[in-house]
């Protein structure tokens, strides 16, 4: 069995020279793969391999493996057939070729045959040392080293570094998660798309990813678990840094259970079971990609808080309601203001405005002091962080806006305590980009933003109570 | 006590001649309602009335209640101080305008005094035959006959009348909730915000709308109930007439109740005795702002099934389990297909792929004979609706989007079941409008859409279960 340290995982993801089995015209993903390396930044050669065709998609092909230059090319790729792979990898185990990205389909989800082809493959890795991504996968981006071997169509956007790790079973739901994350403004780290796993699995990539040095979040798309025992100890690495890991694990659902069995021949296993494993190392469970990618956004952009409590800030009685009622369902506590906050308050709002928590500044106390309000409310010692309406600009010179945003910018900066704005009626693209490009979480749609405001307060009191903050 | 008969209801909500009382050029108030008459398509006159003022806002005002002309003004706003307005009233009776838009706050949301001040106006209102909305309130919109007196800053968007007919007890969450209906491209027919409901309720605004012949889905925002019996009855009538009625009724924690009843004075009750009420007449109780537009716009777009039971449709297994999880969560049933059905698929589908429900027809079916495998799929009579996987285009051209999309648009048209894409991957502003603007709803946001989509179901169970569909 190869052995996956973080030395041999990260010459893995850094490859230098890049051949590419089975690369043919008639399909996309040979063009994929030299597209996503070159947007990723990757600098080196990619070389194709192709018996019948002089140059694929305008790149000259070797007909051969044998006919690779001795010594240079540290990373294949394989497109071929699944019945054409074994002699594929003992071709390139000569060539002394060891680290293997195995985009081919056809081996355990399809049935037994391919479930006896996948066994004598990994019989092979495991004798001969060779590091194995896949089969049925897409490959990963390195955006923290700019490297990549990735099949899937290109992304449309510019691939940023920044703090989110990704790794997933499903090549199509981990895409489409990198593509919201992208989306969202929020840079990631390592993109991995794992497939069936019968070398490098989730555990081992995740394991990479909380020594790597870029990574600050772990996100993650499971169908079922391979290396329990690793997964434990990662999680407590992971807790120990501060890295939360914020995963999507089907099968809470029997016919989802039955589904991930056919698609990556994963287990499943009891739901409750793994629900249960989470809440005792602060993994936060997620049910959506909607709630992974505000979750991922909350935990990269705003600072845990040192005590919990939130204190909530509106124009609104019916707004306060709303907040109030999301909050009981999330597991959010709106603690009661101390009595000296609340005599400052009286002297900041108008006299019929009756200060609590959510605190209902009403549409008059909106526009004046509203800084002096909010610092008021960031400093009763009940309160972990503060949430406050904000308008989403639309444009640089949203005299509105800005009078609303600067009242709550100082206190960002400043930094005593975390903040989060919660946008008050629509939100444009103008006003997103504004938020984003300052890295300043917001919340756009309550109910997904309270739900990840839920996942930070909690990951923050499980790390206080375990004696990590 | 004046009559709230659907006729005088009808008059209040086209109003001929506007009188605002109270008009002044330091507020922006006036200027405000006469923009959203303008905007709304008001063709009348509105006449300011301010002592001090030859002009307000560039409109010639008349320096008092009794320079008005006799017999034009059947509709008066006041925005005067609460210690002004019983004279103001006795004035406009003088001259028999009884139709009344209180936009003033200062009543019983202020406490005892402002109480006793608010109950005094309810008396003499009742003794006088005046229709009154507010106090405390922003009006109304009427989209569906072009007039309106509403007293917030005007929309940014064009006001198109629409099927939705949105009703709120707090201005500001009214607000918020209608510039998103319109931002999602819904229109409405009739917005009001009704404060705090001295004569015309929530509940009297609910049952006009389910008689008014443009509102084929109600939505509303409530802190508590002033006319149960009256509710009742308009549930009833908007369940026979196949009109939902979807809510957001705060009070689900005792801090939100604790709000809501020093927000507008209402009590907001029992939450558990609510709960059964709506489950027993058919009222969509939802969260957020979020929830209710979604399933305001499934509702508006998507005809009800006539059985139950959702087919859903990807390319990935992934996604199959993330949608079988999403399902059971909110009580959506995905039933098996019969034998024929998957014998049929059968010879559509690539050979590894292995026919279920979610379907995962894999990457390599997605793009063959797609449409024959969706049709193949809405025929099995255990399914009520279809959910299929689409691409949110990004222009005209879009090559891609176009072939997956175009496998269920002739789905669509046919109506013989109805159909909700499911984005996959991100969305742009050109793939929003491209189905809005066919009256399309989409799933944007997994977890909100399959939220939404567990209401339409069981809204349509309800009316069948009840005889009624």
């Amino acid at each position: 069995m190869a052995q996956l340290t973080h030395q041999r995982l990260k010459a893995f993801f850094n490859p230098q020279c890049i051949t590419v089995v089975g690369a043919s015209n008639n399909n996309q993903w040979f063009a994929n793969v030299v597209l996503n390396a070159r947007k990723s930044g990757f600098k080196g050669d990619i070389l194709p391999i192709n018996p019948k065709a002089a140059e694929v998609f305008g790149i000259p092909a070797l007909k051969t493996i044998e006919d690779l230059p001795e010594g240079q090319v540290d990373f294949a790729v394989i497109m071929l057939n699944s019945g054409l792979v074994m002699d594929a990898l003992a071709k390139l185990n000569a060539k002394g070729i060891r680290n293997i990205l195995m985009i081919s389909s056809g081996f355990a989800e399809t049935g037994p045959a391919g479930q006896k082809l996948q066994d004598d493959m990994q019989a092979y890795c495991a004798a001969h040392d060779i590091v194995m991504m896949g089969p049925n996968c897409l490959g990963f981006i390195n955006f923290s080293d700019g490297a990549s071997a990735f099949g899937n169509t290109p992304f449309n956007s510019e691939l940023h570094p920044g703090p989110i790790g990704l790794v997933g079973q499903s090549g199509a739901v981990s895409d489409a998660i990198a593509t919201r994350l992208i989306q969202r403004g929020l840079g990631l780290s390592l993109f991995v798309t794992s497939g069936n796993e019968v070398c490098m699995t989730a555990e081992d990539i995740m394991e990479y990813m909380v020594a790597d040095g870029h990574t600050r979040v772990i996100t993650a798309f499971m169908e079922g678990f391979r290396k329990v025992p690793k997964l434990r100890q990662v999680a407590k690495e992971a807790a120990a840094k501060g890295i939360p890991i914020i995963m999507i694990k089907v099968g809470r659902s029997s016919k989802a259970a039955s589904v991930a069995s056919s698609h990556t021949g994963a287990m499943a296993g009891n739901d409750m079971i793994a629900d249960g494993f989470f809440a005792q190392h602060g993994i936060i469970r997620v049910d959506s990609i909607s709630e992974l990618i505000e979750t991922a956004a909350i935990l990269a952009r705003v600072p845990l808080p040192a005590t919990d409590g939130v204190g909530l800030c509106t124009l609104s009685g019916g707004l306060c309601g709303i907040y109030a009622d999301l909050s009981a369902k999330y597991g959010i506590s709106l603690p009661s203001l101390e009595e000296t906050t609340i005599a400052k308050l009286k002297e900041l709002l108008p006299p019929f405005a009756m200060p609590g928590n959510p605190l209902d500044v009403t549409g008059s106390g909106y526009l004046t002091d509203l800084d002096k309000t909010l610092a008021v409310l960031a400093a009763d010692p009940n309160i972990g962080l503060v949430a406050s309406l904000a308008i989403g600009p639309t444009a640089a010179d949203d005299e509105y806006a800005n009078i609303v945003n600067y009242s709550f910018m100082p206190l960002i900066e400043k930094g005593e305590k975390p903040f989060v704005p919660l946008i008050y009626r629509e939100m444009s693209d103008y006003g997103r980009h504004y938020f984003d490009s300052r890295n300043i979480y917001y919340i756009e749609h309550a109910e997904m933003g309270f739900k990840a405001l839920g996942h930070l307060m909690q990951y923050a009191r499980f790390r206080r109570q375990n004696g990590l903050a």
